[in-house]
């Protein structure tokens, strides 16, 4: 095999050789490569990351929030590794113990919470637990047409592409006979329909879909026997791509009611701001509505496995409406999989995050606010529990200033920070409707320290940035 | 939390409680159902999986391929484990070494064996891969119907199933918009297209499919300008789900000219029948045939993590044509997906598998063919490599037999085998057209002994079976 | 064969025997029994219908305006039977002088009037002029999605269905994999979105159509590239079935901008409102806009043949990019259709229409607003030309009632008006959004007296439904 | 009005003039420039079409079946002429008498013949009927994919084309989400399947189909509750555009049985075949089946109107399962063209077609195989009634020589055919699949003489073509 040497040259490999046979045997079609500088990162700990040369990196996204709980947690590892040492291995068709123990956890949880029964169908990957979704509310409503948020993201799979907002996503892939009708989100920062935004958001910018619902001629529904074209609406209760977004309190409520009257599915994807992100453990919480289906993935195993599901109302998904063969995968609740979202479910338990984490959250915010004051191209900071967001614009502190995003983060990302011994790097995630949002999402076990010391190298980061770009 | 008496009682729940509480919070629409009697197993080790009671179950069906390398393979598992260690997550949109080198070990081997060049693109599960794969087709070709074969299984996602024959997987989820055309597959046991079945194979039934591309009047090619209306045909070499069929060896050979010729890419899904189980890499490189594109999956992490991915030309996916940002997922190229397909790469390298598979394949094959003699139930055992199938019919050996499968299976599940002192289990997959056949897939490093073994508890099931059931 | 008996009391058929045939023979799906009461009728002239007993009925809708020159019109009526007379029949694949002729005639109105060179294709019936104006736009864009506006009607095949607003039309024949985005069409009378409605229009209600474009999260465009994911907009200048609403002025102009920045084509269906209906032969004419493509049909024959057909500028239409085959039907251009076409063109050329239909209009509309003051429960009266509408509202003079709308036109439809001897009926047609709009067609040569009839026999419609009626 | 010097020279236009405007101003996008050489026709009587310069051309495809019954055939044009002058135009809401009675003598006729009870639905142009069709369907049985047989034709609206077998259709208009599954159809000149062709047609070539219908992995059907993923079979009886290719005798009694047992519907689609160009009123009657549905069209009216429609069984179609509103056009029932429908129903009865069509058909074919057996490039000629074809082929009778086929009919269209005094030409139309087949549908009117003198200009055209081309 060509590879021999690659093979046993394996732990002393140089950033350099990687780089080049990276360029030569690796697709650039996934993410990587909007970097125009790649960082290869050789450790994990915590909410540090380390490059080969030892530089130490403060992660304010956590892998876009599926490591919640701190890279290489002890407990959680641990739990992984008996998994291994037991039983690493099972065919799906068959069952295990920590698949049914985690399931009946969500599933109770949710009981407990909303006061409704379901049960929980896993997979892999956010977008196949996406597609499940969809699978159940084509099953139960007989509609393809789903409604979704201009500035949400689902997913890639084609499916999920299709009420994934970005026409970018789609461009290339042809026709899209699913696309969802995309309905406006409501970004209170750059809102255009409120009279009077400061004081309080009166839900303007519901009324126009609320309409849609009077006439038969406004597209989506039969008057004549309430039918309505459309099966369900996904929502991110806070939009992850989209920004880290706080919706106004009451938006959710009043669009279930619209969607309620007609008949359609409330389906809420927590793969990003589920696992107490927002302080709870799912963000639909935060917003007195109970839905109909909920999506999670990314942190309910804390990255240690791509392990994903939903939990659907029993009226959904109970088996005689959802019978055997409906859908599946090989790894859908892979023995590591379950093995680790049950110690993450444990964990949760012995921890105190319903309050850790609004804590955490203000005091970071409360930071970054004395921060917003300094600087006027910080537009907007906001955030909920400790999904955290900054909005840089130009100095009339609104218009957006995608060049000064990118380039605080490319200062980060240089690993050259701090002006005392330690060179240190800062990770952050850039989202956003015009590309000029941090979308934070730090480890959940963050300390005060630990928000003081990225607040402060975010600053540099920023002060940085200002001196080489012009800002306007 | 209503789980924490759950919790509390997690190491010592008993078979009874699970089942409870799995009939109450796990959704049905998984394959767990398709059983009467649910198994529950605890450990996995080599070939053997053991339930609650420590019953040792001979595994023929390896996680339908999942697990090549044996369950709880000591050199597998230690290697992630060191991941776990090191650098258990990263975003993906950074780099690591393991990444890297899986990457390039894949596309050099191919490259090496084929002389194309290429790039591999990581995804998690089987079905994304496949849906990247349709992605790359449809970019480079701008179409989107497929060719594929009947009897082919691609996955579950919703595109996936557009590709995958069963209307079963579709009928509960409205319309398919880009639905496959079904090709028939050289099924040569109840082939009825040749004149002269036994002695050869005349590629008979490969003339419907040539003469399409004749006349415009067949529907698929415009001729004047030598455009097909189907941008690639996606072929399991061999059949999984349908039945562990070994083609004719020109097949594909004489398929890919016409395909050539008019533009239609081949891709071979290879997320079954690759690493290994057929004595190659990929089950293709048995017919003589350079794929476009390869999707592998499955076996690629032994099942430690469900990493999969595609290879493609670098024409359809050299960074000019699949730039940033074309498809990806969070857990794309996670770590330890990488670094237990890494090993796995290793492990390959340092063993014999291109001579020692096709010698246990013949071993068992043999024995296979001693029991077809006794028993004319067993219409037909074929096989390549350590991808074997049994077809089981009534006495006239030919006509499917059903129920006497599903017996043989279940007496197989109940655990009770064994003449003598210890009670062993035996775990078999039906597959096939008529749900009569089984599709051995056993561990590539099953001894002769176990071989014999496996064969013996076979026999026993069968013996059984055939005494309950009236066979006709 | 079990007519005869019919065939032979042809003339004689009472209408009770029709409508027993009727009730046994005939399909219910199309419009006929939207009424409680069927009307048969048996000659007509000028505005004028007569039924069995010889009633008189004013027809204020003309078949839905394909009969805008009259019925009977003498000089049409004996164009066509001249062509009757010659080549009644011809294989569209060969050319006759009038299919020639009257292409030419209306390529050549054009470039005079908007400057741009074209050609036109014929087909039979509004809807396939529609699919044909779908083919030209995806074979020119590549895009299959349309944008269209909300109370939009383009015709009732599937592909026009799926830009047609009203979900009713496609809700039994399951998933439309090409449903049009739709967006709000300016309604002034019932606008929310203008600040200030009464003193002028600000376009408010174009923002967030103009707002789509800003971002790629809006989800029609990749800013990148601006690339848009529709190919074009579908448009009735006014709308139709929407119920006669003049948009305003610069609506169209301002829209078009937006268009032409991102390249989606402005597709004009004129079916309804083309052919000198708003005093113009084309009504896009009215609003300062260049259309890429006209659509058109209804009255370009008088109602005398189906004949309908499209103009496109060159650059989509001509012999390089839309060759020999694209698209085609056995009656495309029929020679009776394209002699009656002709006939209705040089019609136009000897009459004033110009001048005399926005003067008739005006006056039909000055005596409908002298009605408005006398009835609250007229809720607004507008018109362009003779194309005019008269919405029925509640004693509020806003809240719809289709009730008080329905029970005018049936009384209408009875036949009984006229105080003095001779009874009469009055013919209207019921549009908008809210069911509860008069959308009046009249001949373009109606006379000033047979205007004051029938504002009169309305009137007294009107009157008899009030006391019918609760109006609230 | 710039076309003004264009209409006062209307009737002395001369050929060249008119052909200098067409290539200005008509769309190439139909089938008139499919030709070299372009004709323009003056007059048509009987058989017969006549040019500028006042040739005679014997016109053997009648407008590709649509003006059956001859020419300007005056009964007919008077029963078109007396509407015009009584009941011209009315709204298709309302009610006219020969609307019913079309619907009536239709309905009442198949009732009559098939034993079933059923309605009539008008549309305008073949395809829109066939759309009306595939909403009954889709309707009905709740699928939008159907089944369609190679080489048919359905129309050229975009649903249409979806079930038209030719890819060249389709390929500048996008992704078809309702493409048809295309199934071979019985072809026995060119047949593969069969053992021994000659002697019988033992149906080898449904066998695939019927196959389909065995496991679930041959992609059409759900066995477990024999849900079939197609709604209907769309069927001409003979092939039109395909080549008027006669079936064997059961083929669809046999492919209706299969189709039955599956509950896929059987819509026959005689918009070609129809109005005894078979020698009986549907084509269908020939073949012992009774379809759910009828599609007809072109010779309702002899070409005099495009009226269209559809019968459909009760059961499809009873107001309860298709209310009012389903579907709809403007010009649906318009009363010239039911009045033309009707007055062709009359001629019908008052003619004895069933008996003098066969006859006709049967003295046209012998003179053909007289013909055939002089000339070894006539390798097939078949029909039934009056639809008859000739297979033009190499000296060898089998390959198709598509180039002596466009000679042929190009001398025929010259027009300088007759070796005596008066020039002649001869209209033919070419089809098939391989575009060497002439399609011949004579008036039904034919006499004997007419026939004699059509097989010599036939000949003549033969000749000569064979004299400038290099028959191999």
């Amino acid at each position: 095999m060509a590879g021999k040497s690659v093979e046993n040259s394996t732990d002393q490999m140089s950033d350099e050789q990687l780089l080049a046979l990276e360029s030569k045997y690796c697709s650039y079609g996934d993410t990587v490569h909007y970097a125009k500088h790649l960082n290869i990162f050789r450790r994990a700990e915590g909410m540090y990351l380390y490059d080969t040369q030892g530089v130490e990196y403060v992660d304010l996204q956590m892998w876009y929030s599926a490591a919640n709980f701190g890279f290489a947690n002890k407990r959680l590892n641990d739990a992984l590794k008996k998994q291994i040492d037991t039983l690493p291995q099972l065919t799906c068709q068959y069952l295990h113990q920590e698949k049914i123990l985690l399931a009946a956890k969500i599933a109770q949880d949710i009981e407990k919470k909303f006061g409704v029964k379901g049960r929980v169908h896993f997979n892999v990957g956010g977008a196949q637990a996406v597609e499940d979704a969809i699978k159940v509310v084509r099953n139960h409503t007989g509609k393809i047409p789903m409604f979704a948020f201009m500035g949400g993201y689902h997913g890639r799979t084609l499916a999920a592409t299709a009420i994934t907002s970005s026409y970018r996503y789609r461009e290339h892939f042809g026709h899209f006979s699913d696309r969802a009708h995309f309905v406006p989100y409501p970004y209170r920062f750059r809102c255009t329909a409120a009279k009077n935004k400061e004081s309080c958001c009166d839900l303007s910018c519901l009324k126009p879909f609320q309409k849609l619902f009077e006439s038969e001629y406004y597209s989506v529904l039969s008057p004549k026997n309430n039918n309505c074209e459309y099966g369900a609406f996904f929502v991110e209760p806070l939009q992850g791509t989209g920004g880290y977004i706080v919706p106004p309190q009451n938006y959710f409520k009043e669009l279930k009611k619209t969607l309620d009257k007609h008949h359609v599915l409330f389906v809420a994807d927590e793969v990003q701001m589920g696992m107490y992100r927002t302080g709870k453990l799912w963000s639909i919480e935060h917003f007195d509505v109970v839905p109909d289906i909920i999506i999670f993935g990314k942190s309910l195993t804390n990255g240690l496995n791509p392990l994903s599901g939903i939990w659907a109302k029993e009226e959904l998904i109970s088996p005689e409406v959802f019978p055997p063969g409906m859908t599946h995968s090989t790894f859908s609740s892979n023995p590591l999989g379950t093995a680790a979202g049950l110690a993450v479910m444990n964990l949760i338990e012995d921890s105190n995050l319903d309050v850790e984490v609004p804590r955490r959250g203000a005091y970071f915010l409360k930071k970054l606010k004395v921060l917003q004051k300094k600087y006027p191209q910080i537009g907007e900071v906001d955030g909920l529990g400790l999904a955290l967001r900054i909005e840089i614009c130009q100095k009339d502190g609104f218009t957006p200033d995608r060049e000064l995003t990118d380039t605080i983060m490319h200062i980060g990302l240089k690993g050259g920070l701090g002006s005392g011994g330690k060179k240190r790097g800062l990770v952050l995630d850039i989202g956003g409707y015009y590309k000029n949002t941090f979308t934070l999402a730090p480890s959940l076990f963050i300390t005060e320290e630990e928000i003081d010391l990225s607040v402060m190298l975010f600053e540099e980061c920023l002060q940085k940035a200002l001196a080489v770009t012009k800002s306007k």
